[in-house]
C-alpha cells in the first residue's frame, strides 16, 4: 500500500458509509457496479503512486519559470495530466451523451482524492478542465459542446475559470473586463484577469478560458455579468486549434505553495480584442457560475481534505520509525529510546489529525453522494438531498480547509525539525493546503453565505432538515443496545443538536431586535461551530459501522482499522465537540465587540 | 513610523506596564536611566528599518548554498550584523565587568524585539552570539572570558549551540558525541551536530561552539553530558582566530522558513579531533545548558510575538487600504466597495490577531522583567521572582509560538489571495515563526515541563505564587470604582483562576490514584489552557492602565491606542478565555483516550 492515502479507509467511507454501490440500482448508473469502481480506483492508485506523487517535490522546488510569455514547467507534470486524460479521468464524471463515462459524482470524486493526496497541483489541471467543461455541458450551445467540450473530454484542449482581477477578488460585482457584439454574432472581449490557475501552459493542444465579463449594456452589479468562452487559440472550420487568440500571459503569481499548478496573471484583447463566444445568455453569467462554483468548492474542501489525509499519513509513518526519548516514569538512560507513537502527546496529535483528515475526507464525499442523490431521487427526496447539499457546500469548503490545514500542521510537529525541512513531504502540504481557505472564496464569505443566506433568509428550515438527518442518526445509535458505548456520543451530539438550534433562533431573532450586521457579525465562528457539528455525526455514524463490524466479527486484520474508526470518535467527541456549547454561547450573546471596533483602532 | 512594529506599543509595555525605568534605582542598572533606554530603543529602530528589513524578503528568496564546504549568504546580512554588534546589541546585555553595557534584560530584549519584527532570521546571528557568551560569562575560567568572551562582546567571534544530533533531538540523554583529554588539558571532540543554526558562515573572525558531549568515563544519560567549547579557528597566543579546527560543514538544512539564519550539519573530529576546551567542571553540561536554554527559550517566545506582531501590523496596514465588498445590509454595487477593514470578520480577524500579538509581546517582556528583578531583589523577593519566571518559562516559549503563529495564519487571510504569494510579507513570516513550536524544545516537551517537573513535582506551590499575584490585578481592578467596565473580567479571570487551581489539584490527585502517565497524557492542553490565562492576566494589566489614563485624560492622538487595547482585551475575555474552562473539564476527566490509542491504530 502507498502511503499517501490509506484505501482501505476510502473503501470504508464509500462502502460502508455512503453505500456508493447502492447508486447502481438506478438508472442513471446502472451500467456501473461494484467492479467498475474499484477497477477506477485502482486505475487512480495506480497512476497517482507511479506518475504524481514522484514529482511532488520536485515541481515544489521548481515552481512554473516565466520565459518570454509562456510559463515554463517540469515535463513530469505533462506525463501525469497525459495520463489521467488518457485513463479517463476528465470524462469520468461527463454523461455519456457528452463522451464522458457518466461516474456516480462520489466516485469520481473519491477518484480525484486519490490524485489530491499524491501530488495536489498536478491534479488541477485536470479538475479545472473537468470544471470549466460543466459549464459548457451545462449551459454552451451543442455547437460549442462539439467544439470545445469534447475535445476537454478527451483530455485534448484544457481548461480554466476566469473570475477575479486584481481590484476585484471576493467582490466579483465590481469586475471590469468587457465584451462587445461582434457583427458575425461573436464578441471581442477586454481586460485582466488575476489568480488564474493552470491559466498557461504548453501541455495541451488549446487551453478554453470561462470568463466573466460585462456586455456595454449590462446593469450594474452580479446582474450584468456574462460569462464568454475564450480560447487560447481559435479553432478553424474543423474544429482544430489555429491561430493564437487575443490572450498574453502577463504574468506568474509566485506562491507559498501549490507550486506545480501554474498561476497566471492574463490580458485579454491587448492587441484588439480577445475573440470570445457567449456561454447561454447575456447577463446570466453568474448565476452559471455559481452552478459550477458550488462543485468547485466541493473540489476546493477534497482537495483539503486530501492534503490532511497525505499529511497524516506521512506523520503516522514518521512516528513509528522515529525513535526520541522514554516514557515519564521510566528515564533510565540504558533502556533503548520508544518510538515516539508511544509518547501520549504524539498518540494525541495523531488522533486529532485523524480525526480531521478522515473526518474532512467523509464529509467531502457524503457531499458528492448528496449530488448523486440529487440526480438519482426524485421529486422532494431529490429537492431534499439538494437542499442540504446547498447548506452544507460553506462547511465542506471551509472546514476541510480549516482544520485539514491544522492537521497538516500537526504532521509537521510530529516530525519535529525534520517536519520543517524540504527533506520530508510534510511542510509542503501545509503550504499547499493554505491556500484552501482563500481560493473559490475567502473563509469569511462562506460564514456570511452559511449563516447569511443558508439560515437566516430561509428561517432556518434546511437546517433543520439537516438535524432531522443527524437525529435519524442519534435515534439508531440509542436503540442499537449493543451500541451502548456509543450512547453518550449520542446524548452529546443530541444536546449539541439543541444548542445548535437554539443558537440559530437566538441570531434570527437579532436580525430584528438588533440587526443583520449584529447576527453576522460572528458568522465565521457560526460556520467553524456548525462544521463541528456535522463532522461530529459523520464520526459517530463511522464509529456505529465500526463497532457493529467488531461486534459482529471480522478478520484480525481489520480490528485494528475499526478500533482506530472508534478511538478518533471519542476523540472528537471528548476534545473537539465540547467546544461548540463554548462556541454557541459567544454567537448567542449577539455579541458586538468585533463589529463596535473603529477601524481607528488599527492605525497603531 | 516603520510598519513592522509599533514604538507605541513598546512604550507602553515597557513604561506603563513594566515599569522598566523604575528598575533604575537599583544599584546593577543605576547608571542607567530613561533616556539611556529610549536611546536603545531608537538606535535599535534606526538599524532594524535601515538594515535588517529591507533585506528580508532577498535572504528568504536565496536561502545560504553550500559551496564546497562553505555557507554562501547574501552580503546584506553581514552589513547588518556588523551594524548589530558595532551598535552594542551584542553587548547590551552582558555586564560591565565583561565589557558589557549591562543593561537591564527587559530592554535589551525590547531591543532584540525591534529587529526580530523587521528581520528574525537575520538578527540570529546576534542572538545566538549572545547566548554562548553568556554561558562563557556564567562558567568559563577567567581566561576563556579573556581570550573568548571578549571578541564576541565586541562582535569579532560569533558563537553557536551545538545540542541536538541526527537521531537525538529532544533526547539529549542520548547524545553520542566524545571528547577525550589530552595531556595538555584540552580535549579532542569527535562527533556530528544536527540543526546548528548560524554554524558556519564567514561573517565573523571566528565561530565559538557551545557543545555538548560526553566524556570516556561518563556516567550514562543527562548526568554525563559535559560542556565543552570548540572554536571554528583555533587561537593563537595572542588570542587571534589561527588555523582551522577540524570542525567540517557536512551539510545545510533546507527549511520552510528562517531562511536567512543558515542551519547546519557539522562533523567534529572527523580528522583526527577538534581541539576542545571543557567549560566548567565535567558531566555538568546539561545543567549549565539549562540555565541559558531558559534565556534562550524566552527568546524563541520573544521571537515567535515579534513575528506575530509583524504580521499583524502588516494586515492593519493592508486591510485599511485595500477596498472590497459592502456591507451585509448594503449590497448596491453603485457604492464604492469599503476598505476591508469595515468587514466585521476582518475586524475580528485583526482583533485576534492583536490579542496574540500583543498579548505575546507584553507576557516575554514581563518574563525579561521576572528575569531583571531576580538579580536586583533580594532574598525571598528574589527567589520569589525566580520561581515564578522558571514556571512561566515554557509558556512564555510556547504561548507566543502557538497563538503567534496564529496571527500569523490570520495575517494572511486579512490579506487573501496576495496573502500567499511572496509580494507581501506575511507568508514569509507564517514559514518563519513555524519553527518557533518545535525548536528549543518541541511543544509537547514544554507541556511535560511545565505541569510535570513545574505543577505537579512541587505541589503547585509556585503556580500558587502566581495565582497569587493574579489576584493582586483582580483586587486592583475590583476596587477601582472608575474601572466597572472591567469588573466582569476580573470576575472571569478570578473564576478561571479557580477552575486552573481545583483542575491542579485533580491531576495531581491523579499521580496517586491513575498514575503518572494519566495525569501528564494532557498536558499539552494545559500549557495552551494556562498561557490563556496567563495572557488574559496580561490583558486585564493592559486594559486597568489603559482605562486608568483614559479617565485621567489623555490628547486625543492616544485615544484610539488605548481604546484598542480595551478593545483587545474585551475581545480575549469574550472570543478566547471561555476556552480554559472547556479544557480544564477534560484535564479534570484525567481522560485516557490519547494515552491508551493503540499505536497499531495508526498503522491504516
Amino acid at each position: 500500500m502507498l502511503s499517501f492515502y490509506s484505501r482501505r479507509d476510502l473503501n470504508f467511507i464509500l462502502n460502508d458509509l455512503l453505500n456508493a454501490d447502492q447508486l447502481c440500482q438506478f438508472n442513471r448508473y446502472a451500467e456501473h457496479d461494484s467492479a467498475t469502481f474499484t477497477e477506477v480506483l485502482n486505475t487512480a492508485e495506480k497512476l497517482a503512486g507511479e506518475l504524481f506523487y514522484p514529482h511532488a517535490a520536485k515541481s515544489d522546488a521548481n515552481p512554473p519559470v516565466f520565459d518570454n510569455g509562456r510559463a515554463v514547467l517540469i515535463p513530469e507534470i505533462k506525463q501525469a495530466v497525459d495520463a489521467f486524460c488518457e485513463n479517463g479521468f476528465i470524462a469520468a464524471s461527463f454523461g455519456p451523451e457528452h463522451g464522458g463515462l457518466g461516474l456516480p459524482e462520489v466516485i469520481a470524486q473519491a477518484a480525484a482524492a486519490i490524485f489530491m493526496t499524491a501530488n495536489l497541483p498536478s491534479t488541477a489541471y485536470g479538475t479545472l478542465t473537468i470544471g470549466a467543461g460543466r459549464l459548457i455541458e451545462s449551459f454552451g450551445s451543442e455547437q460549442q459542446q462539439q467544439r470545445y467540450l469534447l475535445p476537454m473530454i478527451e483530455g485534448r484542449f484544457f481548461g480554466t475559470m476566469c473570475l477575479s482581477e486584481t481590484h476585484a477578488g471576493s467582490s466579483l460585482t465590481d469586475i471590469r473586463t468587457r465584451a462587445e457584439l461582434q457583427d458575425d454574432g461573436s464578441y471581442r472581449l477586454f481586460g485582466s484577469k488575476m489568480w488564474i490557475s493552470t491559466g498557461e501552459h504548453d501541455m495541451s493542444e488549446n487551453i478554453i478560458h470561462m470568463v466573466l465579463a460585462k456586455l456595454p449594456d449590462a446593469p450594474p452589479g452580479v446582474k450584468g455579468i456574462s460569462m464568454f468562452l475564450v480560447p487560447r487559440r481559435c479553432l478553424n472550420e474543423a474544429g482544430e486549434a489555429d491561430s493564437r487568440n487575443d490572450v498574453v500571459l502577463a504574468g506568474l503569481n509566485h506562491k507559498m505553495g501549490y507550486h506545480g499548478s501554474v498561476n497566471t496573471v492574463l490580458n485579454f484583447g491587448d492587441n484588439g480584442g480577445a475573440y470570445a463566444e457567449l456561454i447561454g445568455e447575456p447577463n446570466k453569467g453568474l448565476f452559471y457560475m455559481f452552478q459550477m462554483m458550488n462543485e468547485a468548492r466541493i473540489s476546493v474542501g477534497l482537495s483539503a481534505a486530501a492534503l490532511s489525509v497525505a499529511g497524516y499519513q506521512a506523520a503516522c509513518s514518521y512516528a513509528g520509525e522515529r525513535r526520541q526519548g522514554r516514557h515519564p516514569d521510566s528515564k533510565d538512560p540504558a533502556e533503548p529510546m520508544v518510538p515516539i507513537i508511544e509518547h501520549a502527546d504524539v498518540k494525541r496529535m495523531l488522533l486529532q489529525a485523524k480525526s480531521y483528515a478522515e473526518g474532512g475526507l467523509a464529509l467531502c464525499l457524503y457531499a458528492a453522494r448528496l449530488m448523486d442523490d440529487a440526480r438519482v431521487l426524485e421529486g422532494a427526496a431529490a429537492e431534499r438531498a439538494f437542499a442540504i447539499l446547498d447548506l452544507l457546500t460553506p462547511i465542506v469548503k471551509s472546514w476541510p480547509s480549516e482544520f485539514g490545514l491544522r492537521a497538516n500542521d500537526l504532521a509537521i510537529q510530529v516530525h519535529g525539525g525534520y517536519g520543517y525541512t524540504k527533506d520530508y513531504p510534510v511542510e509542503r502540504l501545509y503550504r499547499d493546503n493554505r491556500l484552501n481557505s482563500i481560493h473559490e472564496g475567502a473563509k469569511g464569505i462562506h460564514g456570511i453565505d452559511l449563516l447569511g443566506r443558508k439560515v437566516l433568509q430561509d428561517r432556518g428550515q434546511v437546517l433543520g432538515l439537516l438535524l432531522e438527518d443527524i437525529t435519524v442518526t442519534i435515534d439508531e445509535v440509542r436503540k442499537d443496545m449493543s451500541a451502548q458505548q456509543l450512547h453518550e456520543y449520542a446524548d452529546d451530539l443530541a444536546s449539541a443538536c439543541e444548542t445548535v438550534s437554539t443558537t440559530s433562533k437566538t441570531l434570527l431573532s437579532g436580525v430584528i431586535s438588533t440587526g443583520l450586521r449584529t447576527s453576522m457579525a460572528n458568522s465565521t465562528i457560526y460556520l467553524d461551530m456548525l462544521g463541528h457539528v456535522v463532522v461530529a455525526w459523520i464520526w459517530l455514524r463511522q464509529a456505529h459501522i465500526a463497532l457493529g463490524k467488531l461486534t459482529a466479527g471480522v478478520p484480525p486484520a481489520d480490528q485494528n482499522f475499526l478500533n482506530a474508526k472508534l478511538g478518533a470518535c471519542r476523540y472528537f467527541y471528548i476534545y473537539e465537540l465540547p467546544m461548540v456549547k463554548t462556541q454557541c454561547v459567544l454567537l448567542s450573546r449577539l455579541d458586538e465587540t468585533c463589529l463596535k471596533a473603529d477601524r481607528q483602532w488599527f492605525r497603531e
